[in-house]
């Protein structure tokens, strides 16, 4: 893939303002062994039973983003996803955790791994502590990272090892949901922060925590990868 | 009507702990002046304007809910409940107005009452200083509130004035609503205080809650009253 | 007096912003009474009780602002205003009551009045659904506001039925209070908003905050009034 | 040192429901390292450069248990705790920092270790999204660990290659402040969950929350032994 995805104005400019922790992300070890298929399948299931209790929070945090919201447009959006990701993707990474072998009893003894635990906490307190565009910029990462992640295991990748969770990622449902998010957010930050966003302060503090939320990102396929 | 609704075990003894506050809210003169059809027009329409806020902001904290959960049971079930006021009671409430020549940029422009405000900020307040139990209980006497005046009133009333309301909050699904949010509380009560939940101190600060919380509520019918 | 006193950029636009609210507020009849003795004992006991009550809630806003403070400096000033007001204004507050034959029992027994709880739950809510400015807008109007009051009052009153309260809220350390809070609040927009802060969107919503909440200051005022 | 020290009830239980994330963190490498004199210098100024971004979140969270405090009595300790920690011992830190020719302005460059973050954030958010009592779980294993480690270190040490870090919390003065926080928390759970507290469910919580918050202690020092 040449091009990053287009999921907005926000993204291109957050992306390009963390090259490196993006590439360390989105480019980690881990996931260029789901693309080639070498990914030890035990690393595959640490992470996926570590993505569950990961998806309980960041459930958590898009459920803050309601409660923070400016208008009732930005509320309905963060609704939605809150009920999709509690009501519906949940019961789908159970269904994938199944068809693994692990039970959704498993599921429930996970212990969460501190790179887990830094992660979504460090998102929820960036809303907490923060505004609604903080939380966005904490909630971006992870999204999003996924959706380029999908498209680019998509065009890359000659392994079948992984193929459904490529699949996924790179499907038209989550990317479009990606560029739905980055809607929202180009939205959040001219009503804010005015049309010139990049240009206001604030924006510098967006970036750090977009930053930040991708390096945690990083570590935590790094504890994919330690758990094979 | 005779008995009280059965909403569970909580809601009994919290209806029964105060039971000034709760007669004062649910027998109000505004719901009696539904109930006989004396209620003047432009007071209702009053009061639904201001309902439509008092619903942005009631969502806000069942989605703060969502963020303060302690299992991913209570997680999907105030889930679903944003989503259902955000997404489907918030366009039902828009097509009530509309029918009474309301129009959605009118709604939009709705100036909050102050007893409006005082009562869903005491809402949210509950949460974020609080815990799960005390945000409940801030939340439950609007819910489990309208549930007991539309019984009351579908059991008492004669004028069809205001029949289509008094439907809405006694009918089966409405119901059925307040009987699992009656549910979510006896379960986190038990989960977090144990079976014998009103001998645990903490019960005392909820019952408050749920006191002030209901007084508010009548603050809310006085507001209606005084926009005839 | 002419000028309204300087307390920074951000109040003399703010105070521009909202000239009815604000005259509501700081010109209202408690405050006129206050000023030519004429407020009825009873009345400034009312208020006295009740602003005790505030004082704890108002603590606890200030304490939220030092937790979402974006820097040291930031959270050295709310810090040190938080352990003022809860360390030594509350002690204070109370030997004012005690000289006016309020026990510290009674004030304890206090029963928050609608007008309180509607305020200070506002003010909270700002800040936890906001970010740390919408908490600044919000704070802003108690804090100015009465050291805008005293410096008028000091420069206009003849009785001397209520000198001692005048004096406290006219005196340089007050004042310095104002102004160092003005100061924290300038820096604290410029800093995430940029030298031309009145300019950017989000600097509105700071205005419609500051508005609401010399509103609510007004209620009360009316609450003091009634309780005569 | 034979028994543990006497920080109160709670402090016991939770200690002894999590003897081996207890042991880790209290007995780390990094500790005994400490004690014997034999943790290399780039060590110790690793950590305290840590430390001193620890301290600024650290005492948000403390911000944070006034702004949720349940009384005026538990708001007073919390907000003197604040006091101290932001005007006073993050003066004392630059001050010891200066000592090992780490200027403040280094100190404000500091980037803050995953470790550091996962640790800080746990505790803001337990806050956040609990209640006051998980928030002093949170914040306990710091306060009480620091003051167990000083005694053990003050009681076995030979070194004086660490003495003044080993004097600070040995001292009769931090000794007095673990002593003030147990009683605090002993005081807390009894007016929430009465005098059988560690009956009650939600103490389960607690203990987990407890043993959580030492792990990232542990995690701590294992940072501070990498950055030698």
């Amino acid at each position: 893939m040449n091009a990053p995805p287009d999921y907005g104005r926000a993204f291109a400019r957050w992306r390009d303002s963390a090259p490196e922790a993006w590439a360390a992300y989105t480019r980690h070890p881990f996931v260029r062994a789901l693309g080639d298929g070498s990914l030890p399948r035990s690393a595959f299931l640490h992470y996926l039973k570590q993505d569950y209790v990961f998806l309980v929070h960041y459930s958590r945090a898009w459920a803050l983003a309601v409660a923070k919201s400016g208008s009732l447009k930005e509320m309905k959006i963060a609704a939605a996803t809150v009920n999709a990701l509690v009501n519906h993707e949940m019961r789908l990474h159970v269904e994938v955790c199944a068809a693994e072998g692990i039970t959704e009893a498993q599921l429930f003894e996970v212990r969460e791994a501190p790179q887990n635990l830094a992660y979504t906490r460090f998102v929820l307190d960036s809303g907490y502590s923060g505004g609604f565009l903080d939380l966005m910029a904490a909630l971006a990462p992870c999204a999003m990272g996924y959706g380029e992640i999908g498209l680019v295991l998509a065009s890359e990748t000659s392994s079948d090892a992984y193929r459904p969770w490529i699949d996924t990622y790179a499907g038209q449902e989550y990317q479009d949901l990606c560029a739905e998010i980055g809607a929202l957010i180009d939205a959040a930050l001219e009503q804010r922060l005015g049309p010139h966003f990049p240009d206001v302060p604030a924006w510098n503090a967006l970036c750090r925590t977009f930053r930040s939320a991708a390096e945690l990102e990083a570590g935590f396929w790094d504890m994919g990868l330690a758990g094979a």
